[in-house]
């Protein structure tokens, strides 16, 4: 007997016609080493907007289908369509990772069936998931699937920022759109490690957020005086590492600086080429997708600016860094590594209008979650 | 007998005053392990004007002393004196390298009394100058001082480009402002290596000057295919590393945009991420002071871009490294590494503001040899 299910896709056309839609499919049978979890909750990060819309302007959504079978469309502009001619055609499922219960499993993979797991890996938006049982995760007894969707992503992107800073050597880190549920975990794992963070919000709410948890250093970008407060807090930190969310505009720029001229407080020589301290910014994600403004100028020749993604972070990091990372997260999931949601959606409800506007706002501090089981 | 010289000299006062002046010194009598060159040479290198002139706007001078002292003085916008702070005051010598006849020595340093050598360490806008015998690079038999003169600056930088590159494990080049002296070593030292080498030029006259000594990719940036001609010769030659002189604007971004396109043209398979090739920019220069934009939506996450300067990589390459790109210059100093002049003036006309607002608009291809034996 089958299960059939169904799954989110998201097809570019090559007229530039985004189309989402619920495909049914049916679900492979396990193999001896794999299982199939039935999905109960996954949450919508910025990283699966990115396949799920591209580049799509949501203002030019329409919508047909059915209530069971929505359909969302969207078109691209033309001069958009060179860098996406690689996903041209196809129907990509989406849903970076998830939990859910073990409803079948291979015949090595037995002792998991009816256990909850978390999973990673893709095309979790879907009723149904079929994996290798070593990719999944059985969670801490008593957790729910909303409490493990999020176990790998987030997570494992908090602890990377600090491996990294380690690796490194940096001793500081500054985090901007910081009162995100990873910016939370952050600033959680950076009290308990003793790590000095310095935290940039957009608002009293962000910033209320942070203190709660014991945020020390927030900072509000909106703030008269904050290239001011910010280089104090980078002086009294030390940090000479960030990372950005945003991406666009001068953010990162303006961090550099204010790295440049806490490490000019204390100079004593003038070098022409700006102070000897390295100071490295790395952009992890794309709330804003305009360009980086780089205002070099202000902060001589000892920067760098990367893109940081946590699946080449994981990869570099080697066997013990990630056992031992996985191994935290499963041990604080509720505490340090506890994810709230602004709401639970089911997968059709995913291509509404209303509930499409409102998760693609990507506000800092909102996340919606799917759940298939929903109607 | 105390020797006495001249040496240029550039002061900013508290009140945002740039001052160059000629200044009377008394030459310290050598240690026992140093010389005393009399300099012969000694070329105007855009890091020079960087100390120099800092952000001074050359329509902002104004011209005092007499012909022989000469005065210049700027105005700097008060915004402009933050990053400044650390020279305020103080009266600085100017000159990264240059070259000249050893007319004293100390007991140590007796054998290169008489000898024409190549020095680097600032302050060589003078007429003498005082440094330790090791310091100091014996120039070939019948090598002149204008010969020896960039000996360092210039070929050092070729050379580092080829070990960063070797040492990141990258294959090919991309490079920007390309028919300076600099950018004509780095070609003879391309072909002479198997380097594939792709030059970006701004006139016909600089590709001419490139393609007369065997260049294969010199593509004009203001042609109207140029995007695509870069992305063609990037794919080609293999290039994922690019050293930019020019910084401001997106040269840099769109460098790294034809490195992704390239990568994207044998894509199989479609990553929301971006290609996973990664491609790194170094901005060695500023010959456009202006902010730099990088349109990352364009080139995914896998990039770098870093400022990178001489002294830096120096320190970093060893003493083999170091040793070994000395030997190849001395061997190549009339070949590979000749460098040609525009003009040769003499200390006091370097503070005319005729020829210093000629020396100041760094066009690609010109350079200005200090020669402060000249009057």
């Amino acid at each position: 007997m089958a299960l059939r299910g169904r799954e989110l896709r998201t097809t570019l056309a090559e007229d530039g016609t985004l189309t989402l839609s619920l495909e049914d499919v049916t679900v492979a049978a396990p193999g001896p080493d794999e299982i199939v979890v039935r999905v109960e909750a996954a949450p919508i990060n910025p990283a699966d907007l990115g396949l799920l819309l591209g580049p799509a302007d949501v203002r030019t959504m329409e919508s047909s289908g059915t209530g069971d079978r929505p359909v969302a469309t969207f078109r691209l502009p033309r001069e958009m369509l060179g860098g996406l001619r690689a996903r041209t055609g196809q129907s990509l499922a989406v849903g970076n990772e998830g939990a859910g219960i073990v409803v079948a499993a291979g015949e090595n993979a037995k002792a998991l069936e009816g256990r909850r797991v978390a999973m990673v890996g893709g095309a979790m938006f879907a009723d149904y998931r079929v994996l290798n049982a070593r990719e999944a995760l059985p969670l801490p007894d008593g957790a729910t699937s909303a409490q493990g969707a999020a176990m790998f992503v987030n997570p494992l992107t908090a602890l990377g920022f600090i491996e990294t800073m380690r690796t490194e050597g940096h001793t500081a880190i500054v985090h901007t759109a910081a009162a995100s549920n990873l910016g939370q975990m952050l600033q959680k794992l950076c009290l308990a490690d003793g790590i000095p963070l310095v935290n940039i919000v957009r608002s009293d709410a962000q910033a209320e957020i942070l203190r709660k948890i014991g945020a020390t250093h927030v900072i509000d970008s909106r703030a008269e005086d904050f290239r001011k407060r910010l280089a104090d807090a980078v002086a009294e930190t030390g940090a000479t590492l960030a990372f950005d969310a945003i991406g666009g505009g001068d953010i990162g720029s303006t961090i550099l600086q204010a790295m440049e001229q806490a490490a000019n407080r204390n100079a004593t020589e003038y070098s022409r080429y700006g102070s000897n301290v390295f100071k490295q910014l790395y952009i992890y994600g794309a709330l804003d997708p305009s360009p980086s403004t780089l205002n070099r100028m202000a902060f001589g020749f000892q920067w760098g600016v990367s893109g940081w993604l946590l699946f080449n972070f994981l990869r570099r990091a080697g066997a013990e860094a990630n056992a031992r990372m996985r191994r935290r997260i499963s041990d604080e999931l509720t505490t340090t590594f506890a994810s709230t949601y602004t709401a639970t959606i089911g997968l059709a409800e995913a291509l509404r209008p209303e509930v499409l506007k409102a998760y693609e706002r990507k506000a800092t501090g909102e996340k919606y979650l799917i759940d298939p089981t929903r109607n």
